[in-house]
């Protein structure tokens, strides 16, 4: 399997690359009755457009999303959902000086060494821009959340060593880096503008919380909704590690420590900590669910490197354009839209858990 | 889909309770021709096995693998391969006291909140004798790799604050906590010592380091290669955290220093570093594949927690009975065996890249 | 993908050779709070039990169902069920004379050309000893279905040229073959006589009648209801054919006599006619819905036949044993079991069309 | 699941409808180095292109193929391949006479009462130009297929009560029905004729032989090379039986007379007949694969019907425009489509049931 699909009841396929026509994806499964319009999409792939900060690469794409079909008078259908969006820029550089050169950090001898073949050009398929199809896949997935009370909340944690000490959701609106800590943000532009300066990249990590989740969702063995989460992130480009709860911290503390006490109001059960991240034996225990994913520094630099050739000959090759520096803030409305998709088909798959919403379901039907 | 098969083309379906009267996994597409016998899968089963030293469980389970079919004269045919070991101990415990009350750390709750109903003996599903169906589907997959040439090195790496400085393997054999570093090993156990004297437990570091892949394995988007490890990883149990390569380290780092530079000796093309854990686009680079894991410590410990009961009333429940104070130690083959069988439904995926590979099959049988 | 197993939401995994130490399935996605005994299940297999009749193969196994996960104080848990029948009667039969010889109308040559090794004993994993895993997965899913009131009737529909002139179901169970028509199974009885007598095997066809089904079943492009049927059915070993509704009649009709007509009591819709067999679109259309297999003359036949070894040398081969002369009426239940795990697996896939479904079924859930 | 993607290596994932912007396909686990262009795909959808002759629908649509991702310079590169059709003549019908009225042997009411809204324009998802995406997949399949010396030989075999008496593959190229034999052709043309002057249309037959596939295609148990295919054709809108080799006739007959023989030219084995339709135990043969679907008589007729609307209330319809009083001929290459992508899936399967070949393809890479 190519693995171009993701989920098994909410399914998204996605295709296309950095300088091919267009971009896309194809929902299926996504159930009938959504009110659903291109501005819903549009939304979130503003959030992840290129050209709004110097923090992000030049190149300036409109990236306006068409709906091709599964929607009918503004409603969906039930049917699949094609999305795509036109590649307007794609004309515009020359990739001849790296068409055969390996880039440090790249998938541009992986993929050859797999494929015999590459489209070199803007990074082809494993491009940034590949994300566009999971990010109007999650646009999809979040509307339908939302109506259900799930709520998401991502923003950047750290960016090089500069960590945020609050999470002030107006502040992270205010910043190109989506960080929502005033003045943790300006130390990591300060960071940022060195790293441009000397043609060097910088990583960092990215937090995601999700508010609203019924308990119970996620399926015991495989299929874990940290597990199936954990693979969300790390298919995504330039993810390095993931953690839930407290996450490689778990592993220095002890089980009188790091076990949340239950406790009762007379009414709810709920927990006294969430050391957890809000996942017990791979279900949601009813608290916010809560990770982090680590980001590489851009491999793009404009430093130069010594790589290698398709020929096999040692060159050297400096990058030119401009890239971002870093991809974080970009990245955080992919990560929101992985864990959206995520969630989503998990609250599908739950819907069978017990015999009697079977039975429910069915009855009920009948009684219309 | 409950989510008991992993794996597409190399599929493992487990089952079974810590305290039914069996458990087992039914193997799925391997290929025939293989010599299995139950010694090859008994050998991975006693690296997990429970009473080999103080830091683990008393319960003396002789976990003895059946091999119900799949192998013909010793020799597997193509058709699934169901195995099974028999729970021989499981009527000796009193469950009575924690049937109806939730264990801070335990999935009982969230189990009773999804499925209405809960095997309380021993965890049920949720138990840690739920991996004894992945050792047995890791087992047969690392049989198969090692044909190939493709070979693990998996240990503990830290144990609390208690970090190997060195991979000495004679020195990881001779300690019951798979440390490769005498020192440290000591240093865990004594660590380990205080935790079980106050009634406490502790978690820890696992490290996998698979070697011998073939380059460009792992599909570039959805189904990368550390995408389905990250999810095969926190698949398991107490894991909290994955990370690959430098991992989180790179979100500090910057391009310049995390980029991993190719070179040639004029043959063959590799890195000059390996920041990347062997994995550049999702598929390997030919390097080793580095990954972590961080383990929760063990959530039943005998001090007594506040938690609720199935009827929602506030309790104190104190965990009788042995338990591992640590877990890490038996993880590990768990992470070696799930690392396996992800790895080798890769190398199927693999197989379907090039249509000259399709072609040399095919026209190759027709000359047979 | 090895295809062992069978379903989305609903999967069931089947396992075991004729003559290895059992056969069993795995049902993965039952859902939790049936209340489900090894009688249960014990039922189903009986009505493919062999040595029943005159017309059944002379092979006495016990096939005693054993439950060995899923299920506990009687209710499923929701987590997997295992299911095994060990083989009893395994090593009473001599196979040393057909080991290395391809039979006609058998899988021995497809099986060693596409394996290179095949357990010759009873046709191995080609036996119709297979069909006992689809038989205890299709018990479960049928016990499911009965609680929403959906029942089945399947019946011998002909032999040879014997075919039904009625469906009289109590007629139906009162004899060997399965036929709703007491004139038509004596009719059909002598006919095998004679094929019994001349070391001949005859073939026929079943019919299964799905009655209350939910409007709008089957997901309309490449999941149609029909189509997993045709695949359900044409997966069982001997089937040669598949008709639903009018079948292959409806290709010599005219849309004004194959249309079924929608009529109104002022309350219900409902059709004039059923000529569809209940689907349209690929979706039930309220309607029953009516199916027909083509079964194949049993292939053992006592006959002497010229055919080939795995030397490629050109041999006689005589049958010895007895044999089902018709494969029939034990195949009825094996055509009912695959129909209802088909229909279940489609009823779980339908719980997610409609975006107020999962409104509901979170809310309701919040109540509770 | 949704159902919109057929195969498991191979995967098309279709999407649009009738009367939206455009329909599609997304081929995903396309191998890389196919020579492909627009034209290799346009040859099969001009083959079910209307418009053609006085027995095909008077809409007159391009039906022109763009492709937009996965092929680079000409040749597949691997990543999914994007391919649209533009929808060029959506605005010239009006449908509100149909908008909410049921039409008899349509998919009207079963799309309404699973999802509770439908495009009713021309049918919507539930028209046959959903088929297009089909013919595109299955014309890369097919492309592939030719390379590995499978090919197809799809005809129409019956319309009505016109059977054809031989296989004249110039004659089938003569006439817009695609009938092997003239005679034929010119009486189903005359009997057309008579449906089309009382607004009636017809039913038939196709048939499809597959010539050069390996021994030992198809998978055991579930996967059966004939149950893929029966699924297939299933889900072709308006198909309602399947048969493979003798098919429902092998229910009549004697195992004596349907088995094949195998026999030796002391180099190949070979069958003696193909009673099999080239296929035992759900695996290929070596002998070509036949089989046969049923179509049943196109639903949309100029004479009036009684039906039922969306208030429920019965009504009398009378469908205007051009219709095709039969589908069959254009059917012809979307059942060959089907089956292309069936086999080719089947043969990426395949290459993983012998450890050996795995072991080659490794070390073979190794070398190089």
């Amino acid at each position: 399997m190519a693995g171009s699909t993701f989920g098994n009841q909410f399914r998204v396929t996605t295709w296309g690359e950095s300088h091919g026509k267009a971009l896309g994806a194809v929902i299926d499964g996504c159930p009938a009755g959504l009110e659903l319009s291109e501005e819903d999409i549009q939304l979130f792939l503003n959030r992840r457009k290129p050209g709004q900060s110097k923090f992000t690469t030049g190149r300036s794409e409109a990236d306006e999303v068409e709906i091709l079909s599964g929607v009918f008078q503004g409603i969906t259908t039930g049917t699949p959902i094609s999305l795509m969006v036109r590649n307007a820029d794609q004309h515009s550089k020359d990739y001849s000086d790296i068409a055969n050169v390996y880039r440090p950090g790249h998938a541009d001898y992986t993929f050859m060494e797999k494929y015999g073949i590459r489209d070199y050009r803007g990074g082809g398929r494993s491009s940034g821009r590949e994300t566009i199809g999971r990010v109007m896949g999650g646009a999809v997935a979040s509307k339908i959340l939302n109506t259900l009370g799930i709520t998401f909340l991502t923003y950047t944690k750290s960016i090089g060593d500069v960590s945020i000490s609050e999470v002030d959701v107006e502040a992270m609106e205010d910043n190109a880096l989506y960080m929502p800590d005033a003045k943790a943000a300006e130390q990591a532009a300060s960071y940022l503008d060195e790293c441009i300066k000397r043609g060097d990249s910088a990583g960092g990590v990215i937090e995601c919380v999700v508010h609203g989740l019924p308990t119970g969702l996620g399926e015991p063995v495989f299929d874990k909704l940290d597990a199936n989460l954990a693979k969300a992130m790390l298919s995504i480009g330039a993810v390095k590690g993931f953690e839930i709860g407290d996450g490689f911290a778990a592993s220095h503390s002890c089980g009188s420590t790091n076990n949340d006490g239950f406790t009762t109001d007379g009414e709810t059960i709920s927990k006294t900590s969430n050391h957890s991240g809000g996942v017990l034996g791979g279900m949601s225990d009813g608290d916010d669910v809560v990770f982090r994913v680590a980001i590489k520094p851009t491999p793009s630099i404009s430093m130069p490197q010594a790589t290698v050739n398709e020929e096999g000959e040692a060159v050297d090759i400096t990058i030119h354009g401009r890239h971002d520096p870093v991809i974080v803030p970009r990245a955080v409305v992919v990560v929101e839209c992985m864990a959206a998709m995520t969630i989503l088909d998990l609250l599908f798959a739950n819907q069978s858990a017990r015999l009697e919403s079977l039975q429910d379901f069915y009855n009920k039907q009948d009684q219309e």
